[in-house]
């Protein structure tokens, strides 16, 4: 017993004489061989990241698409047969165009917000509480798609080299997520270089790729598809319609998924950091437009079909560098390495973005509290949870994920990009001179501001469009579903940052008058038998006031003049109130007594319910016993001036 | 509010001022509706039953086995070609001289056990606690089985009639399970005739079928079988060897479950009970055996062949009456209705037998408690829920179920037989006019002892080797489930009654000297924050003891300071602790400095913890707060002399 008594105070270091408070130490527990050693919150890590890290670690997620978006974009054209598939490649310069609009707007926000201007931040500085809400409603559910789709489509392409996995595709897919969950339970400390191999070995494996094709269809090497998939067409074929066109293009948008990642991560970046963050920014849209037109262009050329069974990118491959060889085997592996990459971001942004919230009282507290390896572990297991759940749902099936994806990225787009123009506005109406501070940025006046507004303007309207858009156009696909989730969410938020409010007020020590001290005590126990637990709980009960009652309720009059007797023996003069019970229930006479004690309470009256409660050895003993102390704390919990206490007796 | 105080008042009938006891009666709820008004302990009925009731109450385990038995034992004949059928006709005889055997020796203990002969109490009083919970066991265990043949049969006969219910065999046979259990919840006061008109139909329609085969038999008019179902012959036919025969024989004495039913119902018929039990059983008996032969011989003849698509019974009815006419559908239904009574039987016994086990402490407690209709009601639930798994799980087959079945029955019949024998053997060797009492009868001298104990032997010795033969020949069929749950369910039993034993001993107050009485108190309070529901909790915690410290886990050091200031204006001048957590745990530094008060604590202290604990107006808001009180309570339930309360704080 003393050794175990050392052990434990051991688990505090010798007060600090300095200031009288204690610190307390964590001992090894079956977590640390899990997740790692517990940090403390001074080990908190402040390293900063130059350009070329930075474009590793922030831009994964947008780089990625391009292994998803043309197909699913030619998916959608080829219910119009083989021929439609030609409108890819225009449809993907359009695709472009709006990336550079994105990257411009972009731009602006990370010279306007160097902590850090993700949708939310600018969007609650600029255009109030409820877009604010609006768009981090809208990230928060494009983080958990963003980890089922890229999980969903790096299975795809471990399908597509290895067919016979295909029965397992789910299986796989939750199993990368949750190891991906536990990596990020761990905390990425190492997050630079590790993030840097894998992004620029896909970088150049993608460009080898699609440099060797273009090279081969300008020798004229570069045959068509060998053994394309089997073009699984509608029974009458779709017309070319503008409708189609409209679906084809949403779809392909899902490849600019990501691009605001920069813009969020500012303060990782090594000073200047809006300068770096912001070239940063440039290079990732060259290489995703780059590689965008490049593999929808190569795919038209030599004829690839989008399929659930073999992805573009595979057929891709295996045409430009001549078969299923060991290349081939690379490009898919470093591509499912990206997709998985992808989804890790998500798991540092929705952890942050969900604490931001929580921090702001619009999402449950717990999410704030940083866990033993100091990231924030609940956030992260709620995301694995129901990222998991939805790859479930929708069978890792990339092609029935895509309809939920992208609205809730264009809608914080939008937002964001109307709160930048919103702050131009703002900007144009001051002072030269003078400075307003608002929680996330300093305005001051900029000479040129009409530009800007304009360029944010015509970022927020484009996004907006393609939000519309892809609203209509998918709205029975599954769009329908984020549509009626992101207003729920929204009203969650404002529920709970009610109760929150509402609990400060009713906390609030301000307007605090004297209340009625509590200068008696009456303390009622109620006993099922006289024994050695309820005189143990007597004895406690006694020491709270000489104001003891104890109750028992009566189903089999003969036992209880038995207990009466034995009482009258070893009650220590406390009087006994029966109860009969004719119809067998026990706790809802208790209750009933109790009730009418409480409305006869004075404002200066406790009540007090002393329950005995045996502690068995075994835990499954507990099942053999009537828990009347749990059953009566619930039912007294609303009780105003009702204070339950149960006395364990601890069974030798 | 006062309406609703009188309201509550008025469950309370004005105290009997005789003997100064309240009595309680509930308010109507929605189980009212369900499961009709709750009846008072005194309403219990005390009516008896004659003969002609008592069959139809007690027998239609028995009566209703016909239905399966003959029809098993074929299916495994039937594994040896359709000439191996003809067995049946042989074996069944068997089976009657073993129920005539049965019969004289059950005659016996209904004559020694006028209060009730059931196994268990046959085997306690005889044969010591050991056989009479693995008696109790076997039973428990036969009842459940006896619901789960009997409906999954009754399903049979239904879709034998109507074969476009096939796929629905499981669901049905849940629904009938469920319904049942909800007629038994209600509680059965309307027994007798309820029970007689289904029976009686039943044996009349039984008799009709056989009747009329036989006269078509003898009149030559008696035809095979039209389109009968297809056999399902193995690739290889197994040869005609005395394992088939003991494997078919198995099969065909689950006719012989409900047998005991009448010995452990004596009690519920009219003076003089024994011999009323007596004849009832004899009458019982001709009928089992009568009908029993009449099927199986009438089944050989018109080529029957066993199937789970269409009951042997169908078949039978089918071809003796004409046709799938109004009548064989008739008949199809009373085979239906009886083989519902069965288990309805089984949903009267094993909540009796559970009570049983309870009251003698080797089942939990709970299962003693009369629910507001007066019946065991969690012992009817159990058996319900474990009845329906069983019938998930066997798919409703009755094949896959019979090998479970008759082994404890068996185990039940040796056993009480046993008993039996040993209590004549003890009965011999009284003095004449020598008295002995025990629970269940008295001992008397009687004369010819030496002969009914050789009926009782004979009894013992015949089912243990048909018991034998049952658990050998169907081992790997599913028979080792039950070899190896009744050892398991009995060790259980007894690991109950051990702790019940040795609670009842640490309870005890012999020998209970004055323990150290409650001299001081410490009282603990954590404090998240300075607040209203704080200090509401400070308030009470100084009404405990002037001994109060305070004490707040610090995760933020500058939130603690200010913590501190605010303490010092509101605390009431209580001693705070402040407990420095860099690894930002909340509970276990708590945890750890309450263990070291504990670890210092004098005998006649008392620890309270008093924890502030919000109550929010709704439900879902306790997901937005930790619930440390609940934590708190579960790490120290094992900790002497601590007590946690919690002070509830409702949230306006």
């Amino acid at each position: 017993m003393t050794v175990t008594e050392t052990e434990r105070t051991k688990t505090f270091i010798s007060p600090n004489v300095a200031n009288g408070i204690e610190e307390y130490r964590p001992r090894r527990s079956w977590r640390t061989w899990l997740i790692g050693r517990p940090l403390a919150t001074a080990d908190a890590p402040h390293q900063t990241i130059g350009k070329a890290i930075g474009l590793a670690v922030f831009a994964s997620d947008a780089l990625s698409s391009v292994a998803y978006g043309p197909q699913e974009m030619m998916l959608i054209l080829a219910a119009a047969g083989v021929l439609a598939l030609g409108y890819a490649f225009p449809l993907s310069l359009v695709i472009v165009g709006l990336l550079i609009i994105l990257t411009l707007s972009y731009e602006q926000t990370i010279h306007a917000y160097p902590g850090g201007g993700g949708a939310y931040i600018v969007a609650r500085d600029n255009l109030g509480e409820l877009p604010a809400q609006t768009a981090g409603a809208a990230l928060l559910t494009d983080y958990i798609l963003t980890v089922s789709v890229s999980i969903s489509s790096g299975v795809a392409q471990i399908v597509s080299a290895f067919p016979a996995l295909a029965p397992w595709r789910v299986s796989i897919a939750v199993g990368m997520v949750l190891l991906v969950m536990l990596v990020n339970l761990r905390g990425v400390k190492e997050s630079g270089i590790t993030f840097a191999i894998p992004t620029y070995f896909f970088l150049m494996l993608m460009y080898l790729t699609v440099g060797v094709g273009l090279f081969r269809l300008v020798t004229g090497s570069l045959g068509p598809v060998v053994d394309p998939p089997h073009l699984e067409l509608p029974e009458v074929l779709h017309p070319i319609s503008l409708l189609l066109l409209l679906r084809a293009f949403s779809n392909g948008t899902t490849a600019l998924t990501g691009v605001e990642a920069i813009s969020n991560g500012i303060t990782a970046f090594r000073e200047p950091r809006s300068r770096n963050a912001g070239i940063t920014l440039v290079w990732m849209a060259v290489i995703l437009g780059s590689l965008l037109v490049g593999i929808t262009f190569l795919a038209g050329h030599i004829g690839a079909i989008p399929s659930e069974h073999e992805t573009i990118i595979s057929q891709l491959a295996r045409t430009a560098l001549g078969g299923r060889n060991v290349l081939y085997l690379i490009v898919l592996g470093a591509t499912t390495l990206i997709l998985i990459m992808a989804a890790n971001t998500a798991f540092a942004d929705f952890p942050r973005l969900a604490a931001l919230h929580a921090g702001d009282g619009f999402l449950p507290r717990q999410f704030t509290y940083r866990g033993s390896r100091l990231v924030f572990s609940r956030g992260i297991v709620v995301l694995g949870l129901i990222a998991s759940g939805l790859i479930t749902l929708f069978n890792a099936s990339v092609t029935l994920l895509i309809p939920l994806y992208a609205i809730g990225v264009f809608l914080s787009f939008t937002l964001s990009q109307a709160g930048m123009a919103r702050r131009w506005w703002k900007i144009g109406h001051l002072q030269p001179g003078e400075e307003v501070k608002e929680p996330g940025s300093t305005l001051r006046f900029e000479r040129g501001w009409q530009w800007k507004m304009a360029i944010n303007s015509l970022g927020a309207v484009c996004t907006c469009i393609v939000m519309l858009v892809f609203a209509i156009t998918k709205f029975r696909d599954g769009a329908w579903i984020i549509l009626v989730l992101v207003p729920l969410l929204v009203s969650g938020f404002f529920a709970i940052h009610r109760h929150y409010c509402s609990l400060a007020r009713s906390l609030s020590l301000e307007a605090y008058g004297t209340p009625p001290l509590v200068r008696r005590h009456r303390v009622v126990i109620p006993i099922g038998g006289v024994h050695r637990g309820s005189l143990a709980a007597l004895d406690y009960a006694l020491s709270l006031s000489p104001d003891v009652t104890a109750v028992h309720v009566s189903i089999d009059p003969g036992e209880s003049d038995r207990l009466r007797a034995k009482w009258e023996r070893w009650g220590n003069g406390v009087r006994l109130v029966i109860l009969a019970s004719p119809y067998r229930l026990m706790l809802e006479p208790l209750l009933a007594y109790i009730e009418r004690l409480a409305s006869l309470r004075q404002p200066n009256e406790a009540i007090t319910i002393v329950v005995p409660q045996f502690v068995p050895k075994r835990w499954w003993h507990n099942l053999l016993h009537t828990q009347t102390a749990v059953l009566l704390r619930l039912a007294l919990l609303f009780r105003r001036g009702v204070v339950v206490t149960d006395v364990p007796y601890q069974v030798e």
